[in-house]
């Protein structure tokens, strides 16, 4: 069966998804499309066959045509596109963040649990690349003991000079190790701490970049994530898990090996697009094989919770500039199978 | 549009094949197979929708329903399949080799221009790995200037023990090379010499494993390729260029790099399926991609017809013990293009 | 000329360096040692030329035939060797630490300052090793921009079970990078964190093993150093210095590349001395060429003292468990040339 | 005790071995010098501390002042002063070659096993080389299996653009891997044949630069040497030795990986200086060492004989295009310890 795909949101990522969904993927098709910018919407809908434009996110979640959702919006729109599919009984996939805010998150997980029903995927693709699974790997077969510690590096060669602020450094860039760490070691984020390290003078003026962010799992697990998103150099994700016995670290990416002018190297990528492309296509082709199938599967709209409570803590901590405690929430018994 | 794809033959690779049409890539539909096993098509059929199985390829071939077809059968059927196809002009992918004699090879090219239209595709899937092409990059970048050299390696785990000749390290294994370095470096093998090094004892009594393959270029550039079937500890396949002033390589393909008992390391490919899925992938993409524009991508009849002449210079090398020269073959205009 | 070295201490280390001294070195000859324990004195000197035994190390440093000290004792009596090689006016090279407390490595400065001349060198090898010097040289000449932070690991496969406390991880362990990233910034570490990770269960009891070590430095760039003393997979020293446009790393050190059963593989020095023998040759030729010119070299008392007061500032974090500002000292004049 | 060295020849190559006799390594004094060029003698013996400058070589060996001599003279003299050496009972490390001629050579060999005294070390230095050395290590360890095949690079930036002779390509600069396969495998040379790539266009116009040099061990392992003299890019020196189950290969030397401008990269050796530095040191230290306690170690004379032998081949395969037998030399008994 082909799974028939209804977006909402036709930005960059929007399309992104479009393309994949139509000339990447297998079993699906992009039946109807929606977005703020109505021209957009039809100019996206015209490059694609028999594709219907609705007005709103809640008439395309209504279209019978339409067997899945989804969500690539602005972020403040997502709580409520989720929450109509969710109502309208429709396996929703979001990108990140689930919701912009914990309360808003919070409703959307009462609503699956009270909808019976796994409905939510939220689009933490981290967990579908193949480098971050063979670590994972590692960790789980014991090569390397218990784990102990993570080492991560969150590096982006530029963001924008206005508009992106700090707290923008760990609710959109940070996120996505906090989803990843609550994922790599199959436990909980206790606490965190932010750090300030000298800042990096190509940042905007009131940007604090690097930030360093602490993560304490409930296991005692330390994370260490660098973030820094003006390193120029390249888009450059590290890793490395430290355990009892042994590490095991993210490899480099590149395909080949170069030897000119006095050294040899190997290409960074130059930018998420081009590190993770495989992730979000592994990551869509998941989701839409779950959909055909009747089932659900990846990041939950718990996980989507978590990482926005644990994201408003490193907020908290950041303000303060002290070690905070992420309060504590009960897992339903709704999300532990699957 | 999707094409709808016949499959003949459904072994390993064309079952493959099948599972990568319907389950991971974009606008492909497989509605026809056939086997010289009835059951076994029939098996493979029952498992898809809507798939017809017919009794033989030229049956298939003939069917209104199949816009394409896939050639997976047994070798020494390949140049009757894919006559076939091109008599009813429909686009053609063929698993290597496309015959197995430069002579069936050469009616393929015959039929094909005679036909007037560019059909046929053969599976020469490294020119679709990403490490090759940025090695290729490389070269046509000017990184490392005018290429001189190129040093490969091709390394298999172990090949079965009987029935696995010496000859067919060169028809099935370095015939992946052959193509290679002619698209590396867009020129034609003019003459090869195949040296026997010390045999592997882990190999089979009648096989001299490794060999040794040097193969010349038009423009000089020399290549040698290390063919080693039972070494055991993984498939690795490695390539360098050596240019005027730098060298482009492969480079190792590990996902993570563990360290533990006194060692950091990285995992090597247990086998062609896990190195080169990914350039499977792509290419067959590309052959759907194309078929579906009706256009014509991907190594060409020519090309499968040059490798088997190669491939017979190579035999002739190892046979007499000598360098053999590659006779001449004009390039129809038809295949100038594209 | 030959510089003839007594040496106060004759235990493994003491040992390596007279082995160094007159197997591996220039320009040295060992003429005196003393230890604790006389007989092994005896029996070391027994094994070398001209070498006269002391009874004690006061009368090594006055006899006449010595020109310059080193001191490789039990680091409590480093204190009154170092005050006596000064008033004696001989060039003295001590092993760390310089003294064991922060109070007695002033003394040594303010006598050697009172001295008028540069006698004290202190034994941080890790800034004469080639790696590290090649990642200062990646700092100093612009390469990666303006430092921001440093991420450093120190891991050893194992510690002794018992007498191996928590404070030791950093007065025996984490004290070289203390120096370190004085000598690699060229500026004094301003505050200290020390955070308690998981516990490593091979550790001993009483071991809170690994701990990370946060190191801020004046101008902002922020340190963290994990501290893992019984990781068992090797003695592996990790240091990476983040910049505004990019990053430089030590490298791995193995000097071969081995393939073998599905990896490829590198070896992780077993122990410091596999790491850091070079390391130790070239500072101790170093001090040697210094002492043959009438000059000084290398880590002064003043590093010595610096090294002992972030230590104890370290101490004070790990025990009230929050970040500790380091009083701030200022650097004779004495210092600042050379 | 100290070995007293008198050096014959004072050029670039003497120059450096007296600098590392004299202010890097254990147990020598330099103390008499000779060249051809008398005022560069006295030059180098006035920055000595009591060194006697002679008129000839002669004079030199005949001093009684002298315990063993070092040949750093122009290739064409070597034979004469390591006769004489031999004659005079007295220890002489020769750089490469041992004689220009294998009849040279063999003479020296004749006159050494007459003199009944092992006497001659040639100063073949890779097989002082710490990544080498790893290499063997896993080769004779059995990590790899039985060793099948080896692959060499031997890439300089740039030779003299007049003077250097395609012949110079293996009388100057192969001949290191012929000792170094000899070594590696413990067995003989018994064939050898030259290719001639595409020529690189930076190399003087009579060069026949690169060049593939083949070498057929006696166990039937076969090597495979790239020369290429004007890569620019660096000093770079490849081995990878292929086994029945594994291979092992000398890693990159860089001791820091640099991230900037969109790559990972490490150093290239800028020279053979810079990438032999170290094995240099530790093959005169092996000499001295051995000197002193009156026994020998090394390349031998033998070594520097078959050397010849298989460079001589060599030079007839390039000359005649063809594969060349290796003419079987016996080793003298007297050769066959140590």
């Amino acid at each position: 069966m082909t799974v028939r795909v209804g977006v909402i949101g036709v930005g960059m990522i929007g399309q992104d998804h479009i393309r994949r969904l139509t000339q990447v993927l297998s079993g699906a098709q992009v039946v109807a499309v929606t977005d703020v910018d109505p021209a957009r919407a039809q100019s996206i809908a015209d490059g694609l066959t028999s594709c219907t434009v609705h007005a709103t996110g809640q008439e395309l979640i209504g279209d019978d045509a339409v067997d899945a959702v989804l969500v690539t919006s602005w972020g403040p729109t997502h709580e409520e596109f989720v929450l109509a599919a969710i109502e309208a009984g429709k396996p929703v996939f979001c990108e990140k963040p689930l919701a912009t805010t914990q309360e808003a998150c919070r409703r959307i997980v009462d609503a699956e649990v009270a909808s019976g029903k796994r409905l939510v995927m939220v689009g933490f693709m981290r967990r579908y690349d193949a480098p971050y699974q063979a670590v994972k790997a590692a960790v789980d077969d014991g090569s390397i003991g218990a784990p102990l510690l993570m080492h991560c590096a969150h590096r982006n060669p530029s963001v924008p000079p206005y508009g992106f602020t700090t707290e923008m450094i760990i609710t959109d860039s940070a996120i996505h190790e906090i989803d990843l760490v609550r994922w790599m070691f199959g436990e909980e984020i206790v606490a965190t701490t932010v750090l300030k390290p000298r800042r990096n003078s190509n940042a905007g003026d009131d940007l604090q970049d690097p930030l360093i962010i602490l993560l304490e799992m409930a296991s005692g697990v330390l994370v260490d994530v660098e973030v820094s998103l003006n390193i120029r150099y390249g888009y450059d994700i590290r890793g490395e898990v430290v355990g009892e016995i042994g590490t095991a670290a993210l490899a480099e990416t590149a395909g080949a090996v170069v030897k000119s002018d006095g050294r040899y190297a190997g290409r960074v990528p130059a930018s998420w697009q081009e590190r993770f492309v495989r992730a979000y296509d592994v990551e869509l082709q998941d989701w839409i094989d779950a959909v055909a199938s009747g089932g659900f599967t990846g990041p939950s709209a718990w996980d989507g919770h978590l990482a926005a409570v644990v994201s408003d803590t490193c907020l908290e901590a950041l303000r303060i500039g002290q070690r905070v405690e992420v309060a504590s929430h009960e897992r339903p018994d709704f999300y532990t199978k699957g």
